[in-house]
């Protein structure tokens, strides 16, 4: 009940927000202090409201009619949409738009770009950077309602469908068909495929079969002035000129509102195996890998690790258990493969070679679906766990893969006793490192421990400080440490030339344009 | 010696080509009549020089002085770099630069950007599509010297290194280290890593290890104005911002000139089989291809066909003989795996049911390095037969995998005696068909019987007119056949705001802006 009483207060929370206006660098009055619930983000951060039109009733109005029953104004409704899965961002929007055609995005976005209306296009709201929800007072345009799937072609393996479509619901939907789709992330029962491409997810299968830059195929935009771009080609290749659709993906809804996606499936793999496994040692994980890439070869899938503070807090969140021995380092390595006497004997004989060499210590394999999963959710449940922990400062590094650790050490040294927890897990295979720190509550003299010098450390080494995550709202002052001055002003340039009045998903992915700074 | 005197006729061509500036839409006096080489492209073509700025001693001697020795401008030198491999299309260039840095082509690309020169950027010169030679007298910029390998690092796997390595070169050299190239293609020898990325080449191994767009991590691009941009990034996974790289990627040299590659390259297999096999018809092709795709699962590398016709040109031209029985159809496939044993069960199995079934009526099977290549001769040489030919007419197709061959038998039906051959080969597995139709020489009734009855022909089964060779400088006005008028427009917005006057590789990739028509 208290929550909802909070939650009522949207009037208060827009006031905040305006009131950035007014008072530059001055530290702010705390509209929505009596909140329990997540600070407003343009109290937390020092963001300043860019001068678009502020929503009218004949804005709503205009929306009831074009698409009635679809149009989300009372603020209880809204409420989730304002707030991200972390509930570390809140946004102070008024309304969500439901679409579901292209169509009707066109017709948003026309109306919005000629009234100067700011926009922040939604998929499952799973993102982890602040990139799904609005800043200010940002019309929401939910893709919730476009999830039809197009086509499916089982001889060439490519689906289209709408950007709406939940990732889970199109694996299963594949699934019966005899393929399965070319990524798999834990928040797959939530996000949307439109959300997965805008952000150019990563995941669990790219290790396998590479990133959405190679599969996806075509795609269907609209434009922030309400254009149309059909580029939603079924072919596996086409050199006709410039591929804009790359433009698109991972732009984080910033150039243009995704509304389909033709995208190339792989065949469903005939036997999968997991083997969950413990090493007394980062190095021993390093060399776990490179001796299972070599003797798994092309049926490898996935190889992620965790750390065992991870563990711990699967064991105590979730009640997960471990099916290993205490371990300082726990692997989960996936096959997949056409036939399962071969895997199997691929398998088994890399699992002997590594016991014997003293690689890992223990270890357990599963072959069936449901085991399967149990093994999986270690791993892929970590972050909910994490959410259990407090307020959780959350970083997706790049880095070369013999340095991967050496960050969440020289982190959790430095932080001592001021952190709850550093823990680090990923993608090993893909040198992708998730380094994550809680503390019961946000606390802005941790954050300064943490930043820039978790940025400065991964510049050091020539890594990424937003692997698959994006930049959102939190990141996006920090794309200085992995992209030189002149990409960054190139790519205000493709941003200043595809959105000129700047409304699709403002404050998100880039640093401010210069001229932008004093609005 | 006849050739010889012909190419000396430099000053001619270039008059011919200034010519073409004074009788916009009159039939051309053929100032090169008498060549019996390549007739100049702004002869055969209705194109018209752009007022660029002409090349005066004063750039030569600049040049000269920022790189001596390694400016070129005797006719006979420049003459290989002014005429396409095909022998098809012809440039007026007088001057080839052969930079060894990126400072270097940088410093070329401000001055000329200062001067309003043109530039062609040229690798090793194997583009189809007439992309890679000037059209008059555009200033080439070969990357032949910029040909060093800058790192590999064995964990990854992710090479770096310089645009002008010639592809076989680095397929040593990664072999060498247990790694492989992720594409290959009947050019090898000759074409550059840089012009391989610049053209978004396809290839032999894109079945198995996917585009160029999910292997290439980074490049390093010198913009228009001669600002240098580095996104030369090893890292599988970034997503900080906007993917600038692929926007280069596929762009032909229209919007920078790259000159460093970082790619990310797969192991080499241990075990690689290939067998060569007999159809009866195009429908038992592609059900074989549907059979071997499931029952060899990941181990498949390449799934790649032609006809009858073909196999009579590289019997006839080349002396290669076919090592299975008269066919009208033959297909090549090609496994790559980590275990010799599974992988020839695999392929056993396979060829039994193949057989039993009655989709393959003959074939052979090779293991060893050797035999493996003389299978692959057969199929990479079709390019190289066909130029004995006389004139070939080539065409560069994405359609359903379905409808392949249709185009083939169409074509064939509607030019009946007028053509000398018809035939179809490509890369079945990625839905890439390559027509190819001769000629004793160039023929434009041939032609106009050709297009657009071929563009009209894939555009209705919404193909590409180009899967693989890009549109170059003989494409591109057809680029409307498979891009939206929206997609073409904004591709010139992206031309216009990279490189404002223009001066990569003109008349290449996009159509003529409209407000470059009357030049």
């Amino acid at each position: 009940m208290a929550a909802a009483a909070v939650w009522r207060r949207g009037a208060g929370w827009l006031r905040s927000c305006r009131a950035n206006r007014e008072l530059p660098g001055v530290p702010r009055a705390r509209a929505c202090a009596g909140s329990r619930e997540v600070v407003p983000t343009c109290e937390r951060y020092a963001v300043r409201r860019l001068p678009f039109a502020r929503l009218a009733d004949g804005d709503v109005a205009f929306f009831e009619r074009l698409m009635p029953g679809r149009v989300i104004t009372g603020e209880e409704e809204v409420k989730p949409f304002n707030v991200d899965w972390l509930k570390s961002v809140r946004g102070c929007s008024q309304l969500v738009l439901k679409p579901q055609t292209t169509a009707e995005v066109s017709q948003i976005l026309r109306y919005c770009h000629e009234r100067n209306l700011a926009v922040n296009p939604q998929g499952g709201n799973t993102g982890l950077v602040g990139g799904s929800v609005p800043v200010f007072d940002e019309i929401i345009l939910s893709t919730a309602l476009m999830n039809q799937i197009i086509s499916f072609d089982k001889v060439s393996g490519i689906l289209v469908c709408q950007a709406g479509c939940v990732l889970e619901r199109l694996s299963e939907y594949l699934e019966e068909q005899g393929f399965i789709m070319p990524l798999d992330l834990g928040a797959k029962g939530s996000c949307h495929i439109g959300g997965n491409v805008a952000t150019n997810a990563g995941g669990l299968r790219l290790l396998r079969y590479g990133s959405l830059r190679g599969t996806v195929l075509g795609l269907q935009v609209v434009l922030a002035d309400g254009s149309a771009l059909d580029c939603l080609t079924s072919l596996r290749k086409d050199n006709t000129g410039y591929d804009l659709k790359q433009l698109f993906i991972g732009s984080e809804g910033t150039l243009g509102v995704i509304t389909a996606v033709s995208i190339l499936c792989p065949q469903r793999p005939k036997a999968v195996n997991v083997a969950f496994l413990g090493c007394q040692s980062f190095a021993k994980v390093l060399e776990t890998f490179t001796t299972c890439r070599a003797m798994l070869g092309e049926i490898l899938s996935a190889y992620e690790f965790m750390d065992e503070k991870c563990m711990e807090l699967v064991e105590t969140h979730l009640k997960l258990s471990s099916p290993v021995a205490d371990s300082p380092f726990y692997v989960l390595i996936e096959t997949s493969g056409s036939n399962s006497t071969h895997d199997e004997e691929k398998l088994n004989n890399f699992l002997e070679q590594a016991t014997a060499s003293g690689l890992v210590t223990d270890g357990t394999v599963a072959t069936d679906e449901k085991k399967i999963k149990v093994l999986w959710s270690l791993r892929e449940r970590i972050t909910e766990a994490l959410t259990h922990e407090g307020y959780v400062y959350k970083y997706d590094i790049s880095l070369p893969v013999g340095k991967l650790y050496d960050l969440v050490t020289d982190m959790r040294a430095r932080l001592g006793q001021n952190a709850k927890n550093v823990v680090g897990y990923g993608h090993l295979g893909d040198g992708n490192l998730h380094l994550n720190i809680t503390a019961e509550s946000y606390n802005h003299s941790l954050l300064e421990a943490i930043e820039p010098f978790v940025y400065e450390w991964t510049a050091r080494y020539s890594g990424s400080i937003s692997a698959e995550h994006g930049l959102g709202f939190k990141k996006r002052h920090f794309i200085h440490y992995s992209k030189p001055h002149e990409a960054v002003l190139l790519m205000q340039q493709f941003k200043a030339m595809l959105d000129p009045k700047g409304i699709l998903n403002p404050y998100k992915t880039l640093p401010s344009a210069p001229d932008r700074s004093t609005c």
